[in-house]
């Protein structure tokens, strides 16, 4: 054990009760010191060259590059009334990982966030990673801390207590407030204009009654609340569901938790005007798995898939879980209540979408973990009934990360869009048509949907989301299609210089919400 | 005219005395408003698609992006003592120019400052702009303001008065300054470990009796001096030249004004313990060109090329000019003084290496262009002598960019540096000897040299510099080679992910001179 007396963020971890030792500078700071356990100079930082290792392949495979591009080129035409900023986040491995857990999966590099400011027709670009615990302690040791996914057991004694949280999945602008998220803990707060880390550690003023977080938020377009939830609500391996929403200035005005039937993937959620839909997958937590070393979750297909669902605003009491066809649901596109009927669309598989976890029983099924849009009914009127329905609806279209027009979360809605294999799905439930738009010589990222103005009808906009060139290696361009238009093809282009850092999400938010000057 | 009263840099501008009409913003500072000429929204940001034009090619040509990448990767083992910086600088067009000079020239581009921070086995990297009186202006108006190369007669009515500068060629550390250089215009201050312009327009505490800077001031090893010069001192047009030198903080301890037989390029010059060597090349100034709107200089193969030399510390009436063979020098390997000989070897072709410059009597010859190293010599000892020697040595080297180590500024040297066609060439004047070191699917950038200590013998050290991936297109290395293991081939590289920003010339400072903490 190395005589190290400065550890990473020592004050706080301090303060948080890290274990062991009094060494000099704890003892000025009056507390226990950090558990001590990396030794010697931090390694050279060298990312492993097979691309199956964690932050492995070619060089240039992480971006990590912290940027600041003034007035990106722009070709074609950008709307000059637009006038918000574009949110993307990410996983982009901070440092490679010890030799020891170099099999991690990409889920867990640390989050990078970064901002297409859109303002005149003109286009300013910033990056920054969410400067979260985790990030800090790894930044001032110069060397990865943190083992497997979602696994304490795995990392290095000296950041006990800190958060694990990567903020990699997605983000969200509330209260004036840039909230970046990880579904394993509380989100990290940025300022949305600057992408400074405002807060390490958001509880929404010490109020959230869950240790974690989902990176799926809604907003209520009526009252404006941020509507939210945390699986594993108490903790490591915790049955506990906290759901809870916050008024437009952020303050908590509602919070339950409830139990779920096992402790298993919940990565997306949905609420309409009056209930709450809770969707557990069974992807399931697994202590042996970790114990051995391994990563949290393993996808156990002799455990039924559960949809929980509850009135929104009440006390939690009558939370029920139906069953049904086993689906691997992940994101939903659009939810409603028509009297006691609660629906909710959802893109999803038959069996795991996700071939980096460990499988209990049965290999990895491509077939079956191709998604569609799943469009789920529980019938509340019944007391008796303990199943849902399911209807796979447009068998033509397949694909992943569905959304939506972020303004009608909860309400009934026509619009959905889906990011298919060879571009961009639209969708429209009115017409019940479908159609895919494809940029050519692009590989697209998820689409966001923006609204041509605040005020505009649902679905009147863009859809806007990173194209990587395929044959300008290491270039990107960030497009915008007009829904009204889409023929036409990309309206506008940002030429970016690199390729842009990778994603998971995306999110628009309008000048108004993000306290740009006029 | 547009009704703007918010011109770029009002307050600096209107104490500049920028020209006409009262507005309420000036008035209010108690001076003269700025010229008002650009007018309506700032336009797209589109460079164009055509490589001759002013920051035209592929998208990706122009980088602009300011950068920070905290610990790099890292192949092979880079010194574990090696502590300093490697900083670059080039031009980055900031914006594309208006159509009307769309023929400007690269050189006109505005600089932009790169840091490899090395220390411990790991690499900092950071990128800023020089943030001069021209990059904020343009950047407060979010477009191109100044015209053609050094011709202020095509620049927008609303920057006259502030520096053309555009700090894009060399940098250099001295009183815990990165200072960076254009050479019309006095050096940008910036901070050495964080990039942060200090000063716009840094003019040695107000002591400074030039108009320009060269990029290529030198540092004498004995005193620690900083030797300095600039050409058209006087301003536009001006065959007056300033020599200067400063203390080790910076303090101008001895300051002359001469004049050169016409007003001409001098990007270069040499000092020696004992005297001072101008080289005046007959790519002249040229009024009538730039009254058409074309940019400074026009090559004129009438004209002589002049050596002038003087005595170092002397009033300045003591310069001599030299005539000879006609020599397109731009850059000195080194220099020194033995007895009344002062001899200075140089890279430079028969004729103009630069094809961008129009020649007034023929056409550019890409084989007179070919840079040799080229040694003069000046006998002082006869006063009627009115001729220096030139022999090219090692005819079998040709290359551009030639160096030293930088510590034996001044001094008798043994080993020098080129640029080469197929990479670094290391020369050894003491054996006589030459190696090309290339390294394969890279092309290399020019190479800077670091001691191995900052005691260490001449020579015993490393070059450092940037190598372009042939087959990664969009991706550099920093390449390292230990200057006593060539054959090794680089024993490190810093593997970037992306296409670093490009540059003219590099620098190395040593972390006791940048102010770097232990």
């Amino acid at each position: 054990m190395a005589n190290r007396t400065d550890g990473p963020n020592l004050g706080r971890r301090s303060f948080l009760g890290g274990a062991a030792t009094i060494g000099t500078g704890a003892a000025l700071l009056g507390s226990g010191a950090p558990a001590l356990a990396y030794e010697g100079p931090a390694p050279q930082v060298d990312f492993p060259e097979d691309p199956r290792a964690f932050g492995g392949g070619p060089a240039g495979t992480n971006t990590r590059a912290e940027i600041d591009l003034y007035d990106c080129e722009v070709e074609g035409s950008l709307p000059s009334d637009l006038d918000g900023a574009f949110y993307r986040v990410g996983p982009d491995p901070q440092y490679p990982k010890d030799p020891k857990w170099a099999g991690d999966i990409p889920f867990d590099g640390e989050g990078h966030v970064s901002m297409f400011r859109i303002k005149d027709g003109h286009v300013d670009y910033r990056t920054r990673y969410a400067k979260n615990q985790r990030w800090k302690a790894q930044h001032e040791a110069r060397r990865s801390l943190f083992g497997m996914y979602r696994n304490h057991m795995t990392d290095d004694p000296s950041v006990e207590g800190l958060s694990r949280g990567t903020a990699n999945t997605q983000l969200f602008v509330h209260h004036k407030k840039l909230l970046v998220f990880k579904e394993d803990s509380p989100p990290v707060a940025m300022d949305p204009l600057t992408l400074e880390t405002t807060d390490d550690y958001y509880t929404f003023g010490g109020k959230l009654e869950s240790q974690t977080h989902t990176a799926h938020p809604k907003i209520d377009p009526i009252t404006g609340e941020y509507l939210s939830f945390g699986y594993e609500a108490g903790g490591f391996l915790s049955k506990d569901v906290n759901v809870f929403t916050a008024d437009r200035d952020g303050n908590i005005n509602w919070s339950v938790t409830v139990e779920a039937p096992y402790a298993g993937m919940m990565h997306d959620f949905a609420m309409t005007q009056r209930h709450v839909v809770l969707y557990l997958t069974n992807m399931a937590a697994n202590l042996p798995q970790m114990e051995a070393g391994g990563v949290h979750f393993a996808y156990d297909s002799s455990l039924p898939c559960y949809m929980g669902v509850m009135r929104r605003g009440g006390d939690g009491k009558d939370i029920k879980w139906f069953t049904g066809p086993n689906m691997f649901c992940t994101h939903v596109m659009g939810a409603w209540s028509v009297g006691d009927k609660v629906i909710s669309d959802w893109d999803g598989g038959e069996a795991n979408q996700f071939p980096f976890f460990p499988q209990l029983h049965e290999p990895f099924d491509f077939k079956k973990s191709t998604g569609y849009i799943r469009r789920f009914t529980v019938d509340l009127s019944k007391k008796s009934n303990d199943t849902f329905q399911v209807e796979t609806i447009y068998p033509e279209v397949t694909g992943v990360l569905s959304r939506q027009d972020d303004r009608f979360h909860t309400l009934p809605y026509r619009y959905g869009y889906l990011q298919g294999n060879g571009g961009w799905w639209m969708i429209d439930h009115g017409d019940k048509t479908t159609q895919l738009i494809s940029v050519p010589d692009y590989r697209l990222s998820e689409m966001t949907f923006v609204p041509r103005q605040p005020d505009s009808d649902e679905g009147d906009g863009y859809l806007i989301g990173i194209g990587s060139s395929v044959k300008e290696a290491g270039r990107s361009d960030l497009i915008l299609v007009d829904t009204k238009r889409v023929a036409d093809g990309p309206i506008a282009r940002i030429k970016m210089p690199f390729k842009v850092v990778g994603q998971v999400h995306g999110f628009w938010a309008g000048a108004q919400d993000i306290g740009a000057k006029a």
